[in-house]
């Protein structure tokens, strides 16, 4: 599977079709045409999803369940959870540690860090623990709700700290060394793209 | 304009164009060469923002600085900003109602609803007054963040209360009404497939 490219899209119906085998205790095989009735995704996009992360599929068999299982389980991480990181313990921050929806592929945010120590306990220690917590634990990913005249700090400082992979929910970029990857998430951005049509009926959006 | 395209892209840089332009009080014309330097955008970037949202621009001229903040301005919405509100007052609900950086684009999240009446108080309103609040008000904006199993039934009351524009932060699909458009934000496929090239350093992803 080296180099093969693996949408979002994609990913997002990886725990759809992943409850659906499950729930199929006596079967070995399962066709692209039964899942895509099952649940209402056209049948090449079936067949496309699982090819690219399975070699489970064979030409009028349908899919091997077992292996097609192993190959889903592996890519949304099941059994081997990876844990993240916020930082920023503010409404957003703490909404993100609260959040069960990342265990669902397989992510779990375990700690929110912020250099207010009087909102510090539970799950949200002060930033100076920041360091000595992500060795402990192997933390790789590193959500950033800091204000955003804080977040370049707060980057290096993750970076540091051995952070490989930033989500940043401040709305300015950041300068990150070769090898660290930062994906932005401009929520205000994304509402008033939406919001265009209402301001502008005449401009169309492209995503 | 009818039919121009303007992508998200686009629209995310037009707050740094209008802030550099605002602080320009002598001059009446601006090049794309010195908005390019100043922003550190690439300089056909920059004609190619402008050029869509403003036909201020001339051949070796420049744009007019005042023509072009006014359509800046007209796309970002100045003095009149949409209103709009969120279903679900949980953590993530009531971070979006706090959240200051929609006011850049001309968005004001000014309300949010629940149907647990003991958190109501302030700006967060029980959901019987979701309808009479819409109506007043001229919502067309509705922010959905309740768990995934209410979702549909608060998108349809939603619908009901004169609301078409959906962005919708819980895990499902939505069945609307032609005329109505949902955006999803699932934040939890955000990360996970951010997180992909931790688990499979062979999977390259595509957004």
């Amino acid at each position: 599977m080296k180099g093969a490219k693996l949408s979002k899209a994609t990913l997002g119906r990886l725990p759809a079709y992943l409850k659906y085998i499950e729930a199929e205790k006596t079967r070995t095989t399962v066709s692209s045409a039964e899942l895509s009735q099952a649940l209402k995704f056209g049948e090449i996009q079936v067949r496309k999803d699982l090819n690219s992360i399975s070699k489970s599929g064979r030409p009028k068999v349908g899919f091997d369940i077992k292996v097609l299982r192993e190959d889903i389980e592996k890519v949304l991480g099941k059994g081997e959870p990876l844990s993240a990181v916020v930082i920023g313990a503010g409404k957003l921050g703490t909404a993100l540690l609260g959040y069960k929806g990342f265990e669902e592929y397989g992510i779990r945010i375990i700690a929110a860090f912020d250099s207010n120590k009087s909102i510090c306990g539970g799950s949200i220690y002060p930033m100076e623990e920041l360091e000595r917590f992500c060795r402990q634990s192997d933390i790789r990913i590193g959500i950033i709700t800091v204000p955003s005249d804080h977040a370049q700090k707060v980057c290096d400082h993750c970076i540091h700290c051995g952070i490989n992979v930033i989500w940043n929910f401040a709305a300015c970029d950041l300068r990150v060394p070769e090898g660290i990857t930062v994906s932005y998430e401009n929520l205000a951005l994304s509402l008033a793209h939406l919001a265009l049509q209402l301001r502008r009926p005449n401009f169309s959006t492209e995503v």
